[in-house]
């Protein structure tokens, strides 16, 4: 038997005023449609089926751009039918998974969690029902379906201009996600009729119809008081982005991490950050960045995708993809671009930008330096200033520093180079030439013009900048 | 006919602790006197009195500095004696503009708006009042002068200490702001008394003298739920300030602008930002900046009176008085001083200045740069600290770089200097003389000591620095 | 008479998940102990006894650590006992003053101050009491100890669940602060009995035990209603880190100092600001910085211990133990590390650090320079990318630059060296040799290659490198 997911992300959000699906639209820096799938993926329901409708190939870009875990397949609701129509398009996938349950999700809902999903589920199949209503008490459920239970579980949802008085007063709200028996759906899916004001199906009555056939139906009340919420503007999603930047930042504060202020500090849903740590004002941690133990991360720093060991110190410090390991202090006003590997014990100081290169244990960068395609040994000395030269105009080369070397001030390493273990190079030079280990180098050149030198380069950079426009134009 | 307005600015404010006239205190950086000259501006209100009082001098200063479009005099209010005083000072003004309607506004209330003021004056003229209060509903009046209405408008306005209990709950209030029939305004304004306690002549008495004259009084109901509101105090200018930014901040979500978290992002109120772009934390808008669609400004970027094409992304950028052109990239940690173009597409990195240049098409400036006075092609490529000595301290010469040239790492270019059409400069190269399209150009000097070299350019740039002192000294 | 405070500081906060004592949680940067210990030293009160608990070596390195003007020792709780065992601790300390009063405060909580310190002391002098509790009227007096009052002072505390129905009503609580005759203490103190569920001794039992005999107990009601507050998880501790910070912010605001908008600003309790000046989002001052007149401080600014003159205009800028002078301005993207001084109207741009540097009158760094070691002249130009080349890899040395000298753009400055007065250095030169006054110095060498140089060099640096690691273990 195997369990699987329908998500419907067909609508479009007009009052967003953007050209994209509404799912798409971000909370905390992922789309709405990824907190869903991640909620999925976390609760191991790996077949998901997305009915995407509006500008539904960025949905598909989105889908094929991520790294799934789940096996996930799209199918197309070329019209907005209302959600029962949507799920209709579904049936080759919930006939494929005919032997399991069907978890119907909506897309713009980001906040669904796996103890709900899990514990919905374990409901669901304890009673044997045809269908499990994920719901949740409202403060003021105006506006939403409302909850009508009965001995044998629910008698139905009654959405809120339907209502009795009595009814009115209910306060458990349909959450708009629920646990179907598959076979039970597809038994009645395809009987739903539009007989409403907008013409619409709508997936609500598949809960009567199933109820109608004699099957059981129940509702799970989720402790997640957010798992209903939605947004249909961005005033809402500015909401939701808060909610969630709240609760983040709650949980972490319920771990023991300190926080002196927290205006401007955002945590993604899937950072990690170890006892002892404290992040400061207007710090941003984004994707999978993992920070160790003991470690002070800000203020004005944004981490992503970074690995970050314990007893790291960072101020004012951009990282992406990235690893820094224990004991390093970076900053302020520093940038390591993807592919940065500090290791430690070193220290980075101001206006330092790192790329694709190792930094050795206990290395030095003090000041005002590049970095690109480097190896870069253990205890070598930067001198403020220092550039490695990896790109001549035509083609990209590494640049090798063994440990214990000392760089000079204002110098240029012209990759492809070696410095030797050990080695000086003198402030102001250019080195062109590999430098032996304990040499000291003082390179500077003569004043001289190369007539025509440049033309063949030129053809060869401006061809692959025509490419590079090329792919832009791409995108 | 012409219609005018009377500004009422010589207040202190003396519990700001400023030595400067209240109106010149600061809502989201412009002065509160800035906003309602430029509410009467939007609302084609070009004839302006501002009545100055205390240290009215930074008054006309702050108004010379101004780049108006309406037509400003000032008059001197040498002693506060109440708002009927003030008003009492524009006789002459009042008088040249007799046969039209004059606005009385408070420069101390800086939300009122052009809906308002037309609002306002189309009853104002549809009913042929003598005088049209501008009022609002404030949910608690205490303190404010309530509106007493009657068949034929209004029959007056009665102070908080003097109402009965009855007024006491009338909820509509005066925003000390009107619309007077210029000749009626003469016509009473000298037989104001200052019959009462602070000895003062109040404006408000205006109101009933020409009800008295069988004129008729109206009072209009602003939505602008803001009209009334000024500050006495710092507490009460940062609620002002929190109140205009956040104001704005909705008007751009309501316009479908993305924004993650609010922390910090102050936007001036002349901004205007194009659909689809995003504005992240800490980034402020000032002046009449532009921004066009699809961009992404943040976070903890400072962008003054910059126009900004679509599809840019800048990241912890500060750009003063300058132009970005279409699909640029910044940063992070750049600064742009005035006169900045950088046009499509063009790539600039970390820790790069840029001043009074264009940076052509595709360019890429990558890292720790200053491009200052210098006109660069399309498709230049900047190693990583590249300067443009532009000057030689005495005067400022400019670079000239064409299309398709290749800068060398840590190359300083000595102004005036032209390098040619795809050109390559080696790295650590100081360049002195042109290179010439398409060369190869690796010039380094050696070792010289010039005596007394620099005794006639000091001379020049101590004169300079003499002047420039002189200058400070002048602010 | 003298009269000693005994602060009780030997809790854990297990909640706060940190293995050090919870009086070292940090509120603004500072820890609880810090704020309690400065209170003490307003008033006036300099001997203090710390009992310390839970890892008390740590609160020993702290007081260590500190500049204190009081004369604090300290005693080791090594059991969790109560409050009242804790302060049986303090035998000694307290029969060595046995002449005066104690105060009897909590470590862990920050916000006692001067007014209530000595004002509870006013009236337990003049009233001649045993003891007397510092109290505070609560809205929500819930879990908190009441204070039952009669016509002689107090007849008691009664904890919350020992309370009636009509004690339950009193909304004065008691502060967990005392001040006793320290005769009257001793004579009761050893009489505390463990009689209550958790076994412990309560120092508020000697209230009672005074009361017995026959002393009189009064209660002082602070002002201050924050003076109760304490922490036990890491939420209720950044609530006390907003109070703090927004308490601040208001002081500073009824100073008359402008804000427009505090969203991410910090500023330490010991900081002070003159009139006039203007403090930006995201601005943190911290420690004993001082901030004078007219000054435009922000925004995303970190200040500490630094004096900042007038008119001082600072954007992005850290600053760290250093000196400002009037009319300075420096930014964006600058660190002053410690020991730098700037002087009068001198300007610092983009790019630049500093470090124990003095920096002269009218002295322009304008872009990507780093400065340390040096002593500066006043009207110095410095060119761009210019670097005092101040360690050779195995010691440091300085750089002196005279009045008006001219540093061209990329100089390497290799101290030590001296740089006369008036003197040019052309760009891209690297100086070796010092620079007469008014001189030019083109100083570039050639390429030469130095086998083995760098051995004796190396030594000495990777002595000292091992030293520098030995010292960090020992943190």
């Amino acid at each position: 038997m195997s369990n699987n997911v329908v998500i419907l992300a067909g609508g479009q959000g007009k009052r967003m005023k953007v050209r994209s699906p509404k799912v798409l639209c971000r909370v905390l820096g992922e789309p709405m449609l990824e907190w869903v799938i991640s909620a999925c993926e976390d609760a191991e329901l790996n077949d998901i089926c997305v009915v995407k409708g509006f500008e539904g190939a960025q949905i598909d870009a989105y889908l094929e751009s991520r790294d799934s875990k789940a096996d996930i397949v799209t199918v197309l609701q070329e019209e907005q039918l209302g959600t029962g129509h949507a799920v209709m398009m579904a049936k080759d996938f919930l006939e494929k998974h005919a032997d399991g349950n069907t978890l119907i999700l909506c897309g713009d809902a980001p906040f669904i969690d796996r103890a709900t999903i899990e514990g919905a589920l374990a409901l669901h199949e304890s009673r044997g029902c045809g269908v499990t209503v994920v719901t949740s008490r409202a403060e003021d459920p105006t506006g939403y379906g409302r909850i009508v239970r009965n001995d044998e579980g629910i008698a139905g949802i009654v959405e809120h201009r339907d209502c009795t008085p009595a009814q009115l007063a209910i306060t458990e709200i349909n959450s708009g996600c629920y646990w179907f028996r598959t076979a039970d759906l597809l038994e009645v899916l395809f009987d739903l009729q539009p007989n409403n004001a907008q013409q619409e199906y709508y997936l609500t009555d598949c809960v009567e119809l199933i109820i109608n056939k004699g099957r059981t139906a129940d509702a799970y009340i989720s402790e997640n008081h957010n798992v209903s919420l939605g947004a249909n503007d961005r005033r809402g999603l500015l909401m939701l982005n808060d909610i969630a930047r709240m609760d983040i930042i709650e949980k972490w504060l319920d771990a023991g991490i300190e926080f002196t202020c927290i205006d401007g500090v955002i945590i993604g849903k899937d950072v990690t950050i170890g006892e002892g740590s404290r992040i400061d004002k207007g710090t941003e941690l984004r994707g999978k960045t993992v920070i160790g133990q003991g470690c002070l991360i800000g203020s004005n720093c944004i981490i992503e995708n970074t690995k970050i060991g314990d007893n790291v110190v960072l101020n004012n410090v951009q990282a992406y993809e990235s690893v820094i390991e224990d004991g390093v202090k970076i900053g302020p006003y520093v940038q390591l671009r993807p592919g940065s590997h500090i290791k430690k014990g070193a220290k980075i100081g101001d206006f330092v930008e790192i790329k694709k290169s190792t930094i050795g244990e206990g290395t030095a960068v003090a000041h005002l330096t590049y970095i690109g395609d480097s190896d870069v040994g253990a205890n070598v000395n930067f001198g403020c200033g220092v550039v490695t030269v990896n790109y001549d105009g035509d083609r990209k080369f590494r640049t090798v520093i063994e440990d214990n070397a000392f760089i000079g001030c204002n110098t240029n390493l012209v990759a492809p180079v070696k410095i030797g273990k050990g080695a000086y190079t003198a402030a102001g030079s250019t080195i062109t030439k590999d430098v032996p280990p304990s040499a000291l180098a003082i390179e500077r050149g003569t004043a001289t013009i190369k007539e025509g030198y440049a033309e063949k380069k030129l053809k060869n950079r401006t061809a692959k900048f025509e490419n590079s426009r090329k792919d832009d134009q791409g995108h």
